[in-house]
């Protein structure tokens, strides 16, 4: 049976990375892949979706076992990709998307370096301070300091394989979309087994 | 501006690809190149549209002045892909699309490395053995022959980027427009330009 393959959507805070792995997940069969954590639920959060609220000794015994796949430690948080329900999804032939920053992804590249990575892109600088402005949740500082990091966070686009501009929101997961059928056409190892089954075959 | 890209479609004699480039030009808007040939145009060819029917001497000329993507001399005919109108194509941004046979994909490899290239299979050798019957056209021996050959070919299969199974046409052709919108969402040169221009705007 075929493996499924495991799809990193990552880019700068407000391209949009999150509706894109929620219409990708409501439009096809891929599996969304729950982070872990160790702070507190907000209101309206639901462990095993959001997130899987774990206490701090959970998070640093998976950890210790070599359990993540990838994990940060935030304003005294953590957070991270547990591997066991990734492979098990993968071993069972489908695939997963994880949603996570720049360097969540750069870590599954030594994690998992066979994962394909697609970087998401405001259509222009202007408009993704236009989006994290609509949030309306954060001081002028905060924005300008939120643009600048986006900005050095593009530079890291060289490491992944795909970029998705996301203008109108359809069109980016149209193309996502693409980019998970043209991955499962790629020659890869598993195309050797077919040739061996044509060579067997009567002539 | 964007330039086009070239996708090279090749498999073996009988897995369909004349029928794929076909209905994939019919259902996008992908420039399908034309061959040159010193053979007799058949009943019903059209010179441009089957092909360029030129004389020997107008062949040998343009091979001179290196213009072809790729050639080949078949029971004394000579058979070529003309380089300027797929460049013309690809310079205004057009995608283009060759069918050729794999001796063909392989010197474009050399003379157009950036070329992507698609290998359609059939689904089985008993089902290509049952398509090259099926026409009608041929002797038993003539048949086992192409099917010894056929399977040589499907070794070849490594140097293509991706593998394309023709089982049922509009499925397969669904993958390769997969195949061309998700190539077009690479992370390539033209990457480093948008990230220039996000560089420039005013934060």
């Amino acid at each position: 049976m075929h493996k499924g393959l495991l799809f990193v959507v990552s880019g700068p805070s407000g391209a949009g990375k999150g509706t894109i792995c929620k219409s990708l997940t409501e439009r096809s069969n891929i599996d969304l892949s729950v982070s872990m954590t160790t702070r507190q639920p907000r209101p309206g959060e639901i462990d095993g979706v959001s997130y899987y609220f774990v206490p701090k000794e959970g998070f640093l015994e998976n950890l210790e076992n070599d359990g993540f796949l990838e994990h940060a430690c935030v304003f005294g948080n953590y957070y991270g990709t547990p591997k066991a329900p990734v492979l098990e999804s993968l071993e069972e032939g489908r695939d997963v998307v994880l949603e996570i920053d720049i360097q969540g992804a750069m870590q599954i590249r030594q994690s998992y370096p066979k994962a394909i990575f697609i970087f998401i892109l405001p259509p222009s600088m202007a408009e993704l301070r236009k989006r994290i402005t609509r949030r309306g949740s954060e001081t002028e500082a905060a924005i300008n300091e939120r643009m600048g990091k986006a900005l050095k966070e593009v530079s890291y686009i060289d490491k992944y394989d795909y970029c998705v501009v996301n203008g109108e929101l359809k069109e980016a997961v149209d193309r996502v979309i693409a980019i998970v059928k043209a991955e499962h056409s790629r020659v890869a190892e598993d195309v050797y087994d077919l040739i061996e089954k044509y060579k067997k075959e009567e002539l």
